[in-house]
């Protein structure tokens, strides 16, 4: 019979993790661009005290434990506060992601069941559009002073976050409670259907947080400055928030301000060592540091994840820039990182191209999170960085349903990621498609990114997309499409005489199709679903 | 009413943490001196087999989860196996410090009910000392291959490790269980009285390990190859063991060699980057190396604990060798490291003197962990760096009561450790004194170790000690104890003048008693309780 261990009985909590920065690290520095404009500044110490303060004016607006409060915002100093009064009251903080459609938004806000909603004086105008659709929310609470008080015609229960919070005591007593309990919320952005909330514990926050400090992860820690980029309002920014406080970093919030001139101003005024976000926002930012003949004097290293990073970006950032890229892959399901590359001490000794093709993968699951690979028919695939299947993932922060969920998408406990990947023996795992995306062709698999990426070696293409065409023989088959360089007259059989010589001959596509642009969505994807939509017919 | 998280409900066992280090770092290295003489070497993923096989081996021997499994053991591979074997099946890891007396020992064993207890050859005649006395253990095995077992006369059921786990599988389904059941157990090495048992949960073996990994902590990575010096036999090498497969580090284990050269030696050898020990295993490294005008290849970073580490040894590590110490304070009740101290960013700009008197102290709460202090009546003391008062702690992996015993040391939810300390605003922790070593004298306290590192600050002295003693007005009253240099005749005005320039005038020494040689127990500690036996009488 197992014997009960002796050790204190605490609930991982939300609250712990903003009282740990305010009792060890309290003269550490937050920063954060006002929506306005200016750069405000504070400390771990002050923003607990005001996050105590926030949840003290929720309890007076009559919020109690399992309420959700909606967020419509960037990354700035009082969105912080919410994170950290809103969970730590044992409520729910939804972030609201604003780049949805506001039919999406309503939908979401509705379905969470909102209380009260923050936003930023920047989406003014999608309070306005939604608020009358949205009878639930007793309060739209603007995060700003008085003197930036936005005008909202029509939305008569606006109130200010600074006024709110004005009159209530820097003292709360943090509720204790279960560490399962629910903490966040967030909806998938999901291109079909409705979005689909994930409710994220306090638990799966404080470990995610945890992980994410780790030196093979993030790698947070009192030497260090970090500036999440990855929105607060998209999968926690990967409990970035949460990890400064709890690891001692000092933590700077850009705010609305996420072009690249920004982000180097603001990385060069406050000495930021450490970064995360999206391969886009580093493009930029290395376009704006290229052209104007720039160096970062303290930016070393940055989490990247969202999408794939370009082996090439990985290697500018590391070799002209001395910028270490940290690689990983995690979604909305799986509350923050799952899994991410770090150069072992053996591959440090490798040539640095080599380097930067192990970086160009998705790395390891971290700890506290399992992998692994499986063929349609559930069947584990080996780790043989070659067998290609869906990524299933389990672990410590991963879903098991969706918020208000009929059925569970689990199979045998674990979580189907939609995503295809191979995994090396070393444990590395690569993103090689979307499921839906994949094109399978006589019983073998061949990914949409791979073959795109191959056409874009070619000098006159700006963009390609594949899909899979159903064909009466092969199940499936590749259909190009190309977008050609301003000027350019490439035509179809120098691209197939191109990647014949690049890739496998049964992965050649079996026609080419030439467009002036490919259609792409709110968040820049390709839709492939318009392209299969009007091209997906049949293979003669 | 709050709301249940979604997320996987899944504990946090030992078991993952050997399973994480097998399949996302199967072949990174653990390196281990064998107890006689050559070094061993072997992968995390072979590692988790042979854990597997002493698992089913254990299981076959009749063992059952709750049962518990001592070791009198090294550093060294089996060790680690066990730590895997023994928690993961859901047994007690219970780690027997072998400098412990032989009726001690009998004492921890048989409290402990250890149904088998591991060993390495070296301790044979321990094993032949206790054996008799320890009726419920079923067998005694001998960590090595058939070819280096010791013949211990009079013990009969004697077995060989390897022979032992030889015929056994490499698969074993790990069990799951509560995460707050028992995994080890550590005795305190108290001077008076029985030890008293400290059983640590999965859980708190998980969460601590994973702070050891933290870039603030000991800061583990596959970037890093970590030799704990700190002995698995207590307090769990600061979960050490577990932190390195999590966290993909290389492992280094020295076995029985612990002196300055053979350490040296491996640190070289093995491209050993972080280590962790006591201040005295450091002192004979640094001994080793500067006598021998040799550098640190690759060692760059130390973590330190069981005593303070003096700032000259600290500033010697970091101006001469380039290795910067981080200086920390658990306890066996602790499970692992409470605090630690970490130059932070702001800090990094300050003269190397003041970094190291910063690194001198014990530095912040990690994650997890609350400190505090209070005074004599429990209230709680200011954070000022001034009072000093009994530290308090509390958190996910401090105790909550002692293995079989009766009543709870709690006060009011938190551990007394018995040590007075200081906090500074920033959070930075001071041991000052022992509690019971505190001299209490009008109101105020004088810190006994302060006014010996005064004392010792004299050239004419080679050790000095301070206790208190009685006095009808002050309460108490500190008596100095002095060993002179040889050759040296300080007298006693000569001392209290020196030390009336350094210290406050009530702080001075009543009295100075010249001594050949102070008292001192089996692990080299001062025995103060012996020197108040026979001079603590009344002050008058």
């Amino acid at each position: 019979m197992l014997q009960p261990g002796l050790m204190m009985d605490r609930p991982l909590l939300v609250s712990d993790v903003i009282e740990h920065g305010a009792a060890q690290f309290g003269d550490v520095e937050v920063v954060s661009r006002e929506t306005h404009g200016p750069l405000f500044r504070y400390t771990y110490a002050q923003c607990a005290a005001r996050a105590r303060k926030l949840a003290n004016a929720l309890k007076q607006l009559g919020l109690e434990p399992g309420k959700a409060v909606g967020s419509i915002a960037w990354n700035n100093h009082r969105h912080l506060e919410a994170y950290y009064a809103v969970s730590g009251s044992g409520m729910v903080m939804h972030t609201c992601n604003p780049r949805l459609h506001p039919q999406q938004l309503i939908y979401i806000i509705n379905h969470a069941e909102d209380s009260v909603v923050l936003f930023d004086s920047t989406f003014a105008p999608l309070v306005k559009a939604v608020a009358a659709h949205c009878p639930k929310v007793n309060a739209w609470i603007c995060m700003s002073e008085a003197a930036n008080m936005p005008v909202i015609e029509g939305v008569a229960n606006v109130l200010c976050y600074e006024d709110l919070i004005a009159p209530h005591s820097e003292q709360f007593v943090w509720p204790q409670f279960d560490e399962r309990s629910g903490a966040a919320l967030c909806y998938t952005s999901g291109t079909t259907g409705n979005p689909k909330g994930v409710l994220y514990s306090q638990r799966a926050i404080v470990l995610s947080a945890m992980s994410a400090s780790m030196p093979g992860s993030v790698s947070l820690s009192p030497k260090e400055t970090i500036l999440p980029v990855v929105p607060m309002f998209h999968i926690n920014a990967w409990c970035l928030p949460y990890a400064a406080p709890m690891s001692g970093a000092k933590l700077v919030l850009p705010g609305p301000r996420l072009d690249g001139a920004s982000l180097y101003e603001l990385m060069e005024a406050e000495k930021v060592t450490v970064s995360a976000g999206v391969p886009t926002i580093w493009l930029s930012l290395l376009q704006h540091v290229e052209q104007n003949g720039l160096r970062f004097s303290t930016m070393r290293r940055t989490g990247v994840g969202g999408s794939a990073m370009p082996a090439a970006l990985i290697s500018k950032f590391a070799d002209n820039y001395d910028v270490e890229v940290r690689h990983g892959w995690g979604m909305t399901e799986t509350t923050a990182v799952a899994t991410i590359g770090c150069i072992s001490a053996t591959q440090m000794n490798l040539p640095a191209a080599e380097q930067h093709a192990i970086i160009a993968k998705q790395g390891k699951s971290v700890y506290g999170i399992e992998i692994k690979i499986v063929d349609e028919n559930g069947a584990t695939l080996p780790r043989d960085g070659v067998a290609q299947g869906e990524l299933m993932v389990r672990g410590h922060w991963i879903l098991t349903g969706y918020y208000k969920g009929e059925s569970s998408p689990l199979v045998d406990g674990w979580f189907p990621t939609g995503d295809i990947a191979t995994i090396e023996p070393s444990g590395i795992m690569q993103i090689r498609d979307r499921a839906k995306d994949v094109i399978k062709t006589g019983g073998e698999w061949i990914s949409s990114i791979d073959l795109e990426n191959a056409a874009m070696g070619h000098p006159a293409v700006a963009n390609a997309a594949v899909i899979g065409v159903k064909h009466p023989k092969w199940d499936e088959r590749p259909l190009l499409f190309i977008v050609r360089k301003p000027g350019q007259t490439v035509e179809r059989e120098e691209i197939l005489a191109f990647l014949t010589e690049r890739v496998a001959k049964w992965w050649v596509p079996d026609d080419v199709v030439f467009l002036d642009a490919l259609p792409v969505g709110g968040t820049g994807k390709v839709q492939k679903a318009d392209l299969r939509k009007e091209y997906g017919g049949v293979f003669s």
